[in-house]
C-alpha cells in the first residue's frame, strides 16, 4: 500500500506573543513574521498565542498564496481536525496570570502526504510564573497527561506523529518526562545532528529584548520550553536533519519576532527496512522509567488534590461563616441597636458569601479534575506493573 | 490475526438518578440495582449520574466479585481509558438546572476480547428543560459534535464501537442525527428484531412514579433519550439480538430503579464474510444526508454564537454602566450631598460590576467554544462537498 519514498518536512514553530494591549510592537512583528513565513515557505507553520483574531485573519490573508490550507495555516491539505480543551488551566481569580481566561488547548491536524498519515499536534500549556513556588504544577502535570492521552488515543492510525508548541516545561520536568515516556515522542533538539541557534537550544533567552531577567528566574542564560517532538509509528522512521532557533534578534532588522525564539526543523520521513523496527517494544528499562514517572505524577496530583480540597473546605467555612454573619446582621437591623452599621455591612456580607461559595465550587471541581487524571494514571500504572510482573510480555498483552 | 469467533455481549445501561439530597429513595434503589446487576451478571454495566462517590464505592464493593474490573465496573479487563470533558455545558448562573456544576463528559474504555478491540463509550449530555424554549440547544449540539469527533478520532484502531448513555435527545433531534451521521453508529432499538419493554422504546415513561408529567412536557406517553448505539468497523459485523427496557416498575418490588428506564441489550459480534462489507462506503445519499445535517448544525451554532455575543455585549454594557455609577457615587460621597445613600449604594454597585463582568467573560468564552465547533463543522463540510463534487471518490480521497 505505502509507496516507497522519502518525505521532507520543514516545520516552523513559534509562540507569537500576540496579546492585544499587552504585547509590544504587535503589528510590526506580525508583519515581519508574515514576510518571513512567505519567504521561507515552510511545509507547516504552527503558531501559538495568536490571541487577536484580527491578526490571525491578517496573517491568513497575507499567507494565503504560500500557505493556502489554513486552519491556522499550512501547505498540505488538512484531512481532519479536532481540538481538546484542557480541563484544568489555572484559577479564574488569578487575573494577572490570565491563563484561565484564554482556555488552553491542543489542536490536531491530520494530513495525508502521498499515503502517509501525519498527525500534527500543536499546543500551549499553562505558564510557570514562579519555579520556586509553582502553584500551577499539578495543573501543568494534568495538562501534560491529557495531552499525552489525547495523542495516545487519537494517533492509532497515524504513521508519523509530530507535536510542536510551548510546553512551558523544562526538558527534565515531570510533565515533560510523563509526556515523552507515555507517548514515545522524541525531542528534535536531542536527536538532531545539526543544531544551530541559541545556547543549549533555549527558546527564552536573555538577548531577546522582550525577555526580562525576572522571566528567566534562576536561569539567567535562558530556558528551553518550546519543542518539536516526533515519532514514527509503523514501518516508517523519522529523523531531524537540522534544527535551528532564532537567537533573540531578527537577523535582518531590529526587534525579535516574539518573546520566544522560533524553532525551525527539517525532518525526513522514510520507510524503515523491515528488519529494523523503528519503535522497539517496551523493554524492561523503558517500562521501569515509565512506571517511575507515572508514580511521581500520581504523587504530585495527590498533593494537588489535598491542596484543592483544603481550599474548598476553607472557602466552604468562609461561606458558612458569612451566612451566619448575614443572619446576625438581619437580627441587628430588625432589633434596632446598630441598625445603620448592620445595613451597611449587609451587602459586603452577601458578596463574601457569593465569592467564597464560588471559590469553594471551583476548587471542588479542581479536585475532581485532578482525581480523574489520578484515576487514569493509576489504571495505567496497574497495567504496566502487571505486564512487568508477567516478564517480557508484549505491551498490549491480552488478559 | 483475528480468530474466528462469535462474541456475545450483554450490556446494561442506566441513568441512575443518584443525586445526593435531591433523588428519592437513593439507598434503597442503589441496593436493588446492585442486587439486580449481581443476579444478571452482565458483560458491561454502564451507569450514569452516580453523583455520590459513596454510592459508587458501595456498588463497586457490592459488585466486586461479579464485576471485578471496575472503573465504574465491568467484567472484561480494561486495557485503556480516557475521559473527555465537554467544553460547553450550560450556564453557572442557572443554579436550579445544575448541569454546569457536574461537568458532563464522555468516558472511553478500550477492551480486548479474544483479539477483538472493543471501544466502549459512555456519556451523559446536557438536559433539555424546555422543548419549546430550549436555551441549551446549541450547547447540546456542540456536545453531540464533540462526542462524535471524540469517537471518530479515538476509534481508528477499534473493531467494534459501542456508545451507551443518556443523550437527552430524541431520536430525530439535530444532535442525535449529527452524531449518527458522522460516526456511522446504529441505534439498537431501530435495528433489533426482538424488542421487549416500554412503548416505542421510551426511557422516560409516565408509569414511572419518579417521572412527572412536567418532565415529559408535550410527550405524555414518554420519550426515548437513552441509547445503545454500535457499529463494527473492519472485517466484523455486530447486531442486536434482543433489547429490553424496564417499564416503570421493578418487576419484583416497589419503586423503579431510577427515573430513567434501564436498557438491556444482547449484542453479537461476528466475523463478516469477505464479500460482505459491513460498513458500506459512503454513497451519495449518505453523503448528502451528512452534508445536510452538518449544515443544519452549523446554522444552529451560528444562532448560538449570535446569542452568546449579544449576552456578552449586554453584560459588557452593564459593567461599563456600573463603573460609571461607581465613579458617580464616589463623587457624591466626597462632595457631600447624598453621602449616606452614595455609601450604601457603593457595595451593590461593586457587586454589579463584578457580576456583570463575570457574565460577560463567560459568554465570550461560550461564543469562542461555539465558534471552535463551527470551524470544525465547516472544515468537514468543505471536505465532504469537495468529495461530492469529485463524484464517487472514496471517503478519504487524497487531494
Amino acid at each position: 500500500m505505502k509507496p516507497t519514498f522519502s518525505v521532507r518536512l520543514r516545520v516552523f514553530n513559534l509562540n507569537c506573543w500576540d496579546i492585544p494591549y499587552l504585547s509590544k510592537h504587535r503589528a510590526d512583528r506580525m508583519k515581519r513574521l508574515g514576510d518571513f513565513l512567505n519567504l521561507e515557505s515552510f511545509d507547516l507553520a504552527l503558531l501559538q498565542e495568536v490571541w487577536s483574531e484580527q491578526d490571525f485573519q491578517y496573517l491568513r490573508q497575507k499567507l494565503s498564496l504560500t500557505y493556502p490550507d489554513a486552519h491556522y495555516f499550512r501547505r498540505h491539505p488538512i484531512q481532519e481536525l479536532i481540538q481538546h480543551v484542557y480541563t484544568l488551566n489555572g484559577y479564574p481569580y488569578m487575573v494577572c496570570h490570565g491563563d484561565w481566561f484564554c482556555g488552553k488547548a491542543v489542536g490536531l491536524l491530520v494530513l495525508h502526504l502521498n499515503g502517509l498519515v501525519l498527525n500534527v499536534y500543536v499546543t500551549h500549556l499553562h505558564a510557570e510564573y514562579s519555579r520556586q513556588k509553582d502553584i500551577y504544577l499539578a495543573h501543568r502535570v494534568v495538562q501534560a497527561w491529557e495531552l499525552a492521552q489525547f495523542i495516545h488515543h487519537t494517533s492509532k492510525n497515524a504513521d508519523v506523529v509530530l507535536l510542536c508548541g510551548d510546553l512551558n516545561m523544562h526538558p527534565k520536568d515531570l510533565g515533560c518526562c510523563l509526556l515523552k515516556e507515555w507517548t514515545g515522542l522524541r525531542d528534535a533538539y536531542v536527536e538532531t545532528q545539526d543544531f544551530k541557534g541559541s545556547e543549549d537550544g533555549c527558546t527564552m533567552v536573555p538577548t531577546n529584548c522582550y525577555v526580562s531577567q525576572q522571566d528567566l528566574g534562576p536561569f539567567p542564560h535562558g530556558i528551553r520550553i518550546d519543542y518539536v517532538l516526533y515519532k514514527a509509528v509503523s514501518g516508517f522512521y523519522i529523523y531531524c536533519k537540522t534544527l535551528k532557533t532564532t537567537t533573540g534578534c531578527d537577523p535582518r532588522n531590529g526587534t525579535p519576532l516574539s518573546d520566544h525564539e522560533a524553532l525551525m526543523a527539517t525532518l525526513y520521513v522514510k520507510h524503515s527496512p523491515p528488519q529494523e523496527d523503528p519503535s522497539p517494544a517496551h523493554g524492561p528499562s523503558e517500562r521501569s522509567a515509565l512506571i517511575s514517572v507515572l508514580r511521581e505524577a500520581w504523587t504530585e496530583l495527590g498533593l494537588g488534590v489535598a491542596q484543592a480540597r483544603w481550599w474548598a473546605a476553607f472557602a466552604g467555612c468562609v461561606t458558612v461563616w458569612g451566612l451566619f454573619l448575614l443572619v446576625l446582621l438581619c437580627v441587628l437591623a430588625v432589633g434596632g441597636g446598630a441598625r445603620e452599621v448592620a445595613i451597611m455591612l449587609w451587602t459586603p456580607s452577601v458578596g463574601l458569601v457569593l465569592g467564597a461559595g464560588a471559590v469553594c465550587i471551583f476548587h471542588r471541581q479542581e479536585a475532581r479534575g485532578l482525581c480523574r487524571a489520578q484515576a487514569e494514571l493509576q489504571h495505567v500504572l496497574r497495567r504496566e506493573r502487571e505486564t512487568q510482573d508477567l516478564g517480557s510480555e508484549p505491551h498490549l498483552a491480552p488478559s
